[in-house]
């Protein structure tokens, strides 16, 4: 007999895992990275009141989190002009998807999302048995047509689409998004995933009742905030599909002084604004950095930047297992067309330094 | 049309939650605890080279935590003589028993517990469409023989031990666990929970080989260590039964000071020792202090103390509201015999007084 009795479920899902973390990279290289611009985290930095208050916090971590995340959740509404009854703090987004595929597919259901779009959400999808749909990107760009007619034609419950879009960088307006939901089928849940929304123009962010059934929109601190290390995400829907949260979530999962930190950090809007310049200017420089090297960057909303390689996937692999080998850590994304490109996130300048020192030998060595 | 399409087990769910938090308490009563003594906090507080590492790390917060954990389980592997692949880090005990359960429980399948143990773990199984099967504790005590011969009797996945008891605060001895395992039926895994080994007699530990694949030990940060906010729990099993988490969990989900603060606390024994020896004085105290009032207080190996009210449920709920009232947090059982019980933890002398003034009046209010 096998020992334990996995459910079927279980022992049929791969071991495989969605990232590889940039550390597991360091200890297989033996030396640490140089650079580390590719994981989408923000180099620039927490907001100092956000680091004060988790530092203060930790001497009370001997208490348990705030099982409701009561004063985030509070602060969030009023940011947002909702309800606290319309937000639901989880432990990132990667948690919150989690649940969320959880209360909505099993075995056999089907769900659609972008080929190459975002693999942890392609990871729970799997891990509870729901069937993936994927359509093409379109130039570059997860494509809201496309996404909905697929999901009316496999009857999905779930439909994922990130804007911006993460490998890309691309994004749609607001208005745009809102347009293509008249399409959305009955009984299928639009999966907004909107982590990259705060270094987005003005517009991208959809205008949205936080009362409407049809959608669920997915935010988080990991990125612009710059707390990917505390594991704070929320969501924004209609009140009884945040409580169905409440059935499976892990009630007492937030840290506590990432609640604190979080807190902070939404009130730090200096901050935020401080680091939305970074962004833009980094942006501009690692584009800068691909013309320098005759490669094309793809125009971004998004705290990183995809550069097109000029050659296929393999070409653009080999050029990024030489960064990697020279201590510059990026990724790329998984899947043809997209994987032309290597991501590289946004990053203080002395780490784009390294990252422009590096690539055209890169480049070389994959030509060569 | 339901919107969105829940799942069938999702929609029979209960929206209940297994504990109220001490905030949502002090929300509802309008006033914060005088005596925070209810959820098994470690009052005593963190090692304060746990907390200078939280702080440090603060800083790093920009970047994920180590999503395999690895230094972290490098040291528990060290310090339980285990190699790092019997070691899985998680979201503390609730968030592994989610995963655990999630692997081995679907729809229909047989759990064995006892009747009044940790509901969280109840939680998780029913979430996943577990069968609950329950057995009468046994003077005060989880009592192995019957679990056993239940979990033979209905073909149990999953049988779960608490040693120590919570919420009763009663043991058996490692070698006496080990010896009833001789009766546990093949394919049904042992979970055994030691949340609050660290603070139980020398012998209290199993003695069981980290390979062995009939169980799963769970170990916590949340409480001798005094970390409870910051989410760190781990298990210790075969390798093969560790690898299966990687299946299901949120691999980028451990907050990374978190990750630094109990690397440090492992590695501060004197803080430890300090501590138990704090829980052990708190013991006596609460013992004391029952007894001052005519009452019984259970013998403990854990870091709370049950005092029996000398009535039934209702007698002891009466109590433990009041003492709600007057501001000093304490839970009980959830259900009888137990439930005579009021549970209150060990904190320092100063917590313990304003419980000592507040329980005469409490238990006058119960019985007029």
């Amino acid at each position: 007999m096998t020992y334990p009795r996995y459910t079927s479920l279980a022992r049929s899902l791969p071991a495989n895992v969605p990232f590889v973390g940039p550390e597991t990279h360091e200890r297989a290289r033996g030396a640490p990275f140089a650079a580390r611009i590719g994981a989408n985290e923000n180099g620039f930095g927490t907001s100092p009141r956000a680091i004060a208050a988790m530092r203060k916090a930790a001497g009370d971590i001997w208490k348990y989190g705030d099982s409701q995340s009561h004063d985030l959740r509070a602060a969030l509404a009023a940011h947002h002009g909702t309800e606290p009854a319309n937000i639901m703090v989880g432990e990132g987004i990667d948690g919150l998807l989690g649940y969320l595929v959880r209360l909505i597919v099993g075995p056999g259901d089907a769900v659609v999302t972008s080929d190459g779009a975002y693999p942890t959400f392609n990871y729970h999808v799997t891990g509870f048995g729901g069937v993936l749909h994927r359509v093409p990107y379109v130039d570059g760009r997860e494509d809201p047509t496309s996404l909905l007619a697929k999901a009316a034609q496999v009857d999905a419950k779930l439909v994922y689409l990130a804007n911006p879009d993460n490998p890309m960088g691309t994004w749609h307006s607001g208005t745009s998004v809102v347009a293509a939901m008249d399409a959305l089928p009955e009984g299928c849940l639009l999966v907004l995933d909107e982590a990259y929304v705060e270094c987005a123009p003005e517009g991208t962010a959809a205008p949205i009742r936080p009362d409407d059934p049809r959608v669920i929109r997915l935010r988080t601190f990991s990125k612009v905030y710059g707390m990917a290390g505390a594991r704070v995400g929320y969501a924004i829907a209609a009140p009884d599909l945040i409580e169905a949260f409440n059935k499976v979530r892990n009630h007492f999962g937030m840290n506590r002084a990432a609640q604190a930190g979080a807190l902070a950090a939404l009130q730090d809007g200096d901050w935020l604004a401080h680091v939305q310049r970074k962004i833009s200017r980094a942006r501009d420089r690692i584009a800068q950095i691909a013309q320098d090297n005759g490669l094309y960057a793809l125009p971004s909303a998004t705290n990183f930047v995809a550069i097109d390689c000029g050659g296929d996937g393999s070409f653009a692999k080999a050029v990024l297992d030489n960064l990697i080998q020279q201590g510059v850590f990026v990724r790329m994304p998984f899947v043809a067309p997209q994987d032309r490109c290597i991501r590289v996130s946004c990053g203080p300048m002395d780490q784009l330094k390294i990252f422009a020192a590096a690539l055209p030998s890169a480049l070389e060595a994959a030509r060569g």
